[in-house]
């Protein structure tokens, strides 16, 4: 059993997530955020996003997508995206096992899901 | 866009899931439970439980996992498991399309998803 509070309780640093459970070949990740990610696509997966606390605005070509405490968002395979947060917001991903948190973009960004500490 | 509170709000009985968005082939599902669900298992996934507010009891055949709210916790495929709570309580369920609420039990708590009103 984890809890999603105590495990973001345990994460010092933005946009590189942890491992909370795992769903068959599935991941549940928690990730604090604040800043403007990278521009990236997923064509082989959606990407869920919920919100914990704070606001995260996914801005995708045709619009932004705003999203507040317990709000859940899923970016569909193929379509290109770009997560903001003006203020530190808490969220939990969740996506297959394996997929890049930078999609086919790379740069800096790009990093491994850790385990929490 | 959905906000797990208001899709909660939208349900009016108990142990009966509403889909809230899918992920893949996997879906997130809302569902309002109070008492004694029934000892089934899942053959074929693990199952997430994800605890909105109030309490969930998931008994396992070696003892009870006790859930509050933004606890999180998956039964592995294959593990015999019964949820129960005392007081009204709100979880959100994550797995594959298809997946039968009552597993390998059947009986009269087996209904399919349904939609949101």
């Amino acid at each position: 059993m984890r809890n999603l509070i105590e495990a973001l309780s345990k994460v010092d640093d933005h946009w590189s997530a942890r491992r909370v459970v795992s769903l068959n070949d599935y991941e549940v990740k928690v990730v604090k955020v604040q800043g403007e990610f990278v521009w990236h696509t997923h064509d082989e997966t959606d990407e869920l996003f919920l919100v914990i606390s704070g606001r995260l605005t996914i801005q995708l070509r045709d619009g932004d997508v705003e999203l507040g405490p317990h709000d859940i968002y899923v970016v569909p395979r193929g379509v290109e995206h770009c997560p903001r947060a003006e203020e530190e917001t808490h969220i939990v991903l969740v996506e297959p096992r394996g997929t890049v948190n930078t999609g086919d973009a790379g740069g800096d960004f790009t990093v491994e899901v850790r385990e929490l500490d």
